[in-house]
């Protein structure tokens, strides 16, 4: 593991590390942010923050205005890249940025050229947290959030890892992936054309088999351009009524998709996994 | 003018606007941040931030995390360009970073080629306010601050305007660009040879002679690789003392030059300006 960044933030520390991953089968960075104080006698929780399209490990620690709070409430933060990069991983054949390179989606891929790389699900629930729990000064206990691609990413690592994560939330989440354009480009490449398979990466499919109810926790501009063609949150909340799951959503007037949206809320979500985890 | 973007934050808006400028002789990019409430019965005071080398309007609004509590205290943010820019606006020859596109130092240039578009100092003292304050709902109460160049040309311009400002503060400035390689290497080009006349643009020559004394607010991180070679806040320190002017410079270890820094303190510097518009 090689360092590549530290700067001193709110009296803690934000560091960019390059390590290489197993799972994916190379070199990624990522990002943690640890609050003053966090020390091996004194481990702190962990936030695992899923970007959408496009994005790196530095979108949400330059512009979420997160790290403020965080200090306050002692609450490590960790942003993975949302993809493989690198020599030999292949991107989107004609360059676009909803699939292939920025455009990981979160799931393990069954599908050639893909599966060999794209496997970013093991990496973000498992291997990744290995790493932080093995090298930084933090507890096993986690939170997940993420923003569009990565609200999707968020809710599907919790909702198919119960017991893993003490609390989820998201921004602009991608809710149904596997009837939004964006989803099924990616799931059609990534999965095969097998569409019951994609189910098991769709959180409106399965919030309804939900083995434990986490408190979810959603905010969403109601002037986001994708809210009705890609985000459609009134599916996951029909369906979280249907199973009686415990949603709060949260249609944000004015707002859009950006991060200065995310900015605006993000200290609500802090202390929505901050009560869970000191829980 | 043209509205290029809108972004609801925070209960109020960031909005990028395109303008043309006569004093600049291009067309000019600046961004608002207007807080809740603000209104033609209700205009907010005004801080004009000043960017640093190689900046847009766009990083500090990003990046800096203040716009949660420029909206809790009613204050409106204006953030300009670092330069001329388009069609004809020369840049530096070799292409360099630290002049030129992104590097207008904050001075009204008398050498050719760059006298005829690099007239920045004009444009943010002047040219702007008068955009702003015709076009928003604000008052002409008017606070500045600024990170590296951009926190010289905000004591330059305070202290070559008394009156105009109500505080002033800075991250990281650049106390005496008659002296150091950033300022040596601009200087010359907009300036010229005469280095008496670049006195006039030098905050720790200005301060000397200073007709006002705003209560000035500097921080500087210890571990800004800039400290000793280009920024040296001990000058301006030093030069205040002997004025008998009133600087706070705070030193703050182990924070370096980036944005992470500016993050760490903007509420302290936002707080020193409130209090001072509302005074």
């Amino acid at each position: 593991m090689e360092r590549i960044a530290l700067n001193t933030v709110f009296g803690g520390s934000h560091q960019r590390w390059r390590h290489r991953s197993a799972v994916l089968e190379c070199d990624m960075v990522f990002a943690v942010y640890l609050p003053p104080g966090a020390s091996a006698a004194a481990p702190v929780p962990v936030l695992y923050w899923l970007s959408g399209l496009t994005c790196t490990d530095e979108n949400f620690m330059q512009k979420a205005g997160a790290l403020r709070l965080a200090a306050e409430l002692g609450m490590a933060i960790v942003a993975p890249d949302t993809s493989p990069r690198g020599e030999g991983v292949p991107g989107d054949p004609d360059g676009a940025w909803d699939f292939g390179l920025g455009a990981g989606f979160y799931v393990n891929a069954t599908q050639e050229p893909w599966r060999r790389h794209y496997r970013m699900h093991d990496y973000v629930v498992h291997e990744l947290p290995d790493v932080i729990e093995a090298h930084f000064p933090v507890s096993a206990k986690r939170a997940t959030s993420g923003h569009s691609m990565g609200g999707h990413g968020a809710l599907v690592c919790a909702l198919r890892h119960p017991g893993r994560y003490a609390s989820v939330s998201a921004f602009a989440p991608i809710v149904n992936p596997s009837t939004c354009p964006w989803g099924e480009k990616a799931f059609s490449r990534y999965l095969g054309d097998d569409r019951v398979a994609w189910r098991q990466w769709d959180a409106t499919n399965l919030i309804a088999t939900a083995r434990e109810r986490l408190p979810l926790l959603i905010d969403q501009g109601d002037s986001d351009s994708f809210l009705h063609t890609q985000l459609r949150p009134a599916l996951l909340q029909a369906a979280a009524g249907v199973a009686d799951y415990p949603l709060t959503l949260r249609m944000q007037p004015g707002y859009d998709h950006s991060y200065y949206f995310i900015a605006s809320f993000i200290d609500d979500h802090l202390r929505h996994h901050a009560a869970a985890l000191k829980a």
